[in-house]
């Protein structure tokens, strides 16, 4: 993929949603802000890993916070701008692309809208592979890339820029920072020179959400019986090809859900539909973490656990998730450099409060 | 006075117990710390306010945090010329002098320390004329200084820097930073030009510090009955004359102390010596703020309220107030610009959540 431009739009923002495992706040605010950009800008340009050299210069642009908090305070790009600017300053040195922090959710969207204001191009690639709580779970600090300075900006033009010795410290200096901004801060953070980007992030991941949501589209105009066959299909199928599998089929019972310390964190009950005795029980931290039947894990992270709607294949987030909805959960094997010893360190079932060795979702699952 | 020298550096570390109302943490330790300094440097310069130009470029250094936090954990003038550093790389310039926030507790102490070891003078007079809790309750907040940069240090060379658009913003975000930094953070804030120094401080009170400390000095070693009634007197006949009061003599009953949200808080009561049905209720946010007898002020922030030991005079702090202790509460008039309608905003009842108006503690003592 070259280019995020009007025809692919809907596909990117549909993959996003999926690579979000349920957090990342809902696709559709992040949809309606890269809409009103490309109708100005045409296209965003995308470049590939392999094509950075030593001349190029980038930075993430990302919303710390709780996914639900994005329901009343949208995200905003004024104030990412600002951020960035902030962290130019530091350095004295300018950005000349954008990487993206997360595959998922809205902040898989934020960098290209920055992106298409500023005339920048953006790298096919990120820092999770998908979307993860916290500013120390990516690759980019997993392989060694610094996260300082780290700017966080409010909506009236405060910032706050933090230098530390390592990226939990930020984490942990910054959260309480973003509750006091009100759920949200807009933050600029790890910049990073053109090679540096290519052999810490997680490669085309944006093409990957263009062609997983060109996948569930396609599905559906073919009138595809089962949609989340249909992905599973395409993760099998893709170059290369990665494990996934449909967990569960059911219907949501119950969900716990605190908006709490600057995460949603809480878990979801979901009911076999064929046998309703046999629960999933599916516990989160902004995303999806565990997901298990009777005490047994069936996925964990830093596999992706998704949960679709069964007839549309939509994906659904947390702040979403209701009594009543008819669903599977689909899991998806993470990249090779998420699963490493160094990776499971950081982004591993122990960084999650989960008392339990990662085990890969190809040996859990049933089928 | 001209002057910090081993020769009146135990007045003053007595002074700053005092002015300290409470919160401020146990003197003992900002006088080691200066002790300790004075011994290689001998003595630190003092500027009057009247001598300040516009070549003085000055800035507070000062804890933020729970005085409690520091029974265990030191402050730390290394963090302190970090935070100080870091803002003169970001404002482009040299500080060649240092102003305290607070003429109380040891952060009245720490920027003596600080300017001893890099040689700088101090200006004699602070921001609060006490000690306060936070950060936008200063003179120099309140009459028109910029709060920014707002430069924060852990023990680890970590730093957090803020540029907000009010100084109560700035308390704000760094507080939580402050707790996660272990509950003590190292702060430089309100660079400052001479003249702004000169018209945004309360004037003399390093001197203030120390002329207390020498009148509880030489009512102890004159074997004067009551050390309290002669600090009334010091005030009494100060140039300018303060209103002072004796407002009660009594014995510590129990204290309710929490260490919360980056803060000292709690109650003390205090039965009268004379007749134990009678009680003294002090409320207090690091810094005790209203002295109450059946639910009738006697005395109210922004007014100083203080207790002291009943036979030596020594001021006690919230952290080292405990059962059976016989103390006497004597209260001190603020000083006029602490006492203006824009300082009240700031400073009064209200910004400590006490529903009250402010009242002159001359028309509210029964003495």
């Amino acid at each position: 993929m070259t280019e995020i431009n009007a025809g692919n739009l809907e596909d990117f923002i549909r993959g996003t949603a999926l690579l979000g495992t349920g957090g990342g706040g809902d696709p559709y605010i992040g949809r309606l802000m890269l809409q009103q950009e490309l109708e100005t800008c045409g296209s965003i340009r995308l470049l590939d890993p392999d094509e950075l050299t030593e001349d190029h210069f980038g930075i993430t642009l990302a919303c710390m916070g709780a996914p639900t908090a994005f329901v009343e305070k949208l995200p905003n790009a004024t104030g990412m701008i600002a951020s960035m600017q902030r962290a130019e300053k530091e350095i004295g040195r300018k950005f000349n692309c954008i990487i993206p922090l997360e595959a998922g959710g809205i902040n898989a969207t934020i960098p290209l809208v920055v992106a298409a204001r500023l005339g920048l191009p953006v790298v096919d690639g990120d820092g999770m592979g998908r979307a993860f709580p916290e500013f120390q779970m990516t690759t980019f600090n997993i392989y060694g890339a610094d996260v300082n300075p780290f700017v966080m900006s409010d909506d009236f033009g405060n910032t706050v820029l933090l230098n530390t010795d390592a990226a939990i410290r930020t984490e942990r200096y910054g959260r309480p920072v973003c509750v006091q901004m009100g759920g949200i801060a807009q933050c600029a953070s790890y910049p990073m020179t053109g090679p540096v980007m290519r052999e810490t992030c997680v490669p085309r991941t944006v093409s990957l959400a263009i062609e997983i949501g060109a996948a569930l589209r396609e599905a559906r105009s073919a009138g595809t019986e089962d949609i989340c066959d249909a992905l599973v299909h395409y993760f099998r199928n893709s170059n290369p090809p990665r494990f996934a599998s449909v967990l569960f089929d059911g219907k949501v019972q119950d969900v716990l859900r605190e908006t709490t310390a600057g995460f949603a964190v809480g878990k979801a009950r979901i009911a076999a539909l064929q046998n309703p005795s046999v629960e999933m029980l599916i516990t989160f931290q902004n995303e999806f973490s565990q997901a298990t039947i009777d005490g047994k894990t069936l996925a964990i992270v830093p596999d992706l656990i998704t949960i679709l709607d069964r007839e549309t294949g939509e994906p659904i987030t947390t702040e979403n998730l209701g009594y009543g909805q008819r669903v599977k959960v689909v899991a998806i094997a993470a990249t090779p450099n998420m699963r490493s010893e160094e990776a499971l360190s950081f982004i591993g079932p122990r960084a999650f409060g989960i008392d339990e060795d990662f085990q890969k979702l190809e040996a859990l699952a049933w089928r």
